[in-house]
């Protein structure tokens, strides 16, 4: 199923509104309601059984990444998250302390970035548990950043290390989240598909700086730099050999005989950011970064068109990176 | 499970946010983001089995409703609907034809009302099919409507027929959707269930007026009153003689034996409006009401606490009215 297609082909029989500037189709959208800021809308839903199951996730952990999944969408525009809005559909199954630590986790996050949960609704379900989240929040008027306004020249970045996230699932569905404990050699690997930072602060800087186009990574860096180089019209050129693997996921892939690659392009779920910058703004980034105390990783460069993704393995080979993306559970 | 309670003491955590005019607790949350408006935000779910089922309601009308409630909500403010975002979990069961129909309904309402859909999420889910719609509008500065303010004095009015809803989904239960047809004799309750409509309108005539307190009815008058007097620190007296029964409900009621004053005061999702004005105003709205071809009945007046809710009958007697609202399926 296709929904871009879709519902792109029904937001297009109406008339245009002049105060939507970014529908349906990237990250987030964006409205003009202010004369100096534009207002920005995302939602998310979470879905047992097929984003978390209770063996996966602790139901704090469930709120959290519900929310999280949603800044990380504010972060790919350059915003400022401000506010959220949760629906929470409940089956039988899930007991009332349950639900208040769901509700905790959301509350956590929100409270750490200072966002209000304004609104809600708790509904009753009869099988799986569901979590749909939106969050409004805001930018500078027109400096909003888009996936699709990458240029041949600009170099390639990542904020921080990918597959994680998808090495803490393969932990975690062979030992269930009950049994690791935070002095597990490899609980960073599972808080990276449990507790996500939202890269909000990354994004901050990279809206103020002008880079010129910002992806969240939900679904691995085949999936989103596919996107950029679709929306942008652009190939993107990855360097194997540029692309950080941190320490303990090569430890884990070694230990448990899975790629590390494999999980940072086809991995899902680490809510890092992908983005382009022209070359001459490389100095003040990487500047930025160190001062802030984030992660830049420079990993490849934009060419033009035709649209593709390719990786230069450590050969000096060409690969055709895939268009596919992560599925949790289901394949 | 209280939702309300549990949502309340974790929203009170945190520093209250000064851009919060309206939280959690209302029909929607009201937040200042410009010097001339405030924007509304609304959320609300529907889940199959427990909102709907595939018997009682068409994919189109699904759509359709999913929107009119949170439609009905802005309308409860006094707000302009402006946008919407669309959560859809969708069960292998449905196939990609009713997906289409579901977003049809959708974009078919938004587009009567002048909203655009500028976001969503389709996820899959393993069973039941849910929709979450969040919806974004705009009211002048400081002039929404709230439930929480009805005064001693007041009229208490309704605008338009109560309890087509719920004898509407009885007569599905029995039949289907699939054969009741437009010719039908009791479409119309079908209607009233299936594609109720958002009273937008009313509730700008409303607000422009400056009416006390107003809100809708999603759950029944008797729960709807009782938010009122809970929320303003009152008591309501509903007048038996003075609520109006449709014609065609009470023929319905009468062929199959079920009571149009219970489907008034406990039948659900009629989504029409519910509020109290000062006297003075009567007059006004009665003929605003009149010449927009709406209907307003006056159905009871609001004294001084203690918070109760009262129904006098024919006969004169002072009944008092539960609290218990509408229950889908599950009772």
């Amino acid at each position: 199923m296709d929904e871009f297609s879709l519902i792109k082909r029904l937001t297009s029989r109406g008339k245009s509104d002049p105060q939507v500037k970014v529908g349906i189709g990237d990250d987030a959208a964006v409205v003009s309601i202010h004369p100096r800021h534009d207002l920005i809308l995302c939602c998310d839903g979470m879905s047992e059984h097929i984003h978390f199951q209770r063996d996966t996730m602790l139901p704090r952990e469930i709120g959290y990444k519900a929310l999280a999944s949603n800044l990380s969408d504010i972060a790919a525009m350059g915003g400022i998250p401000k506010f959220a809005l949760v629906t929470l559909s409940v089956p039988p199954a899930w007991s009332t302390k349950e639900l208040e630590e769901i509700y905790e986790g959301i509350f956590d996050l929100a409270q750490a970035f200072k966002i209000s949960v304004i609104g809600g609704d708790t509904i009753r379900t009869t099988k799986d548990l569901h979590l749909s989240v939106t969050v409004a929040g805001e930018v500078e008027k027109d400096k909003y950043l888009l996936r699709s306004t990458a240029r041949p020249g600009d170099k390639l970045f990542i904020t921080g290390y990918l597959g994680e996230s998808a090495a803490g699932l393969h932990y975690l569905l062979a030992h269930g989240r009950k049994n690791v404990g935070i002095d597990d050699k490899y609980y960073p690997l599972v808080k990276a598909h449990t507790q996500p930072f939202p890269q909000l602060i990354a994004g901050r800087i990279l809206q103020q700086t002008g880079i010129h186009a910002l992806n969240d990574i939900s679904d691995g860096l085949a999936s989103e730099s596919w996107e950029i180089a679709e929306s942008s019209g652009v190939s993107l050129i990855l360097y194997e050999d540029q692309i950080p693997i941190s320490p303990l996921l090569e430890t884990y892939g070694k230990t448990y005989g899975i790629s590390p690659l494999d999980c940072i392009l086809y991995g899902g779920e680490d809510y890092q950011l992908v983005g382009t910058f022209p070359s001459c703004l490389e100095k003040i980034l990487v500047n930025q970064f160190q001062q802030a105390g984030f992660d830049l990783f420079i990993v490849g460069e934009v060419k033009e068109g035709p649209m593709k993704v390719v990786l230069i393995d450590r050969n000096g080979n060409e690969n055709m990176i895939e268009k596919r993306g992560y599925n949790h559970f289901s394949e």
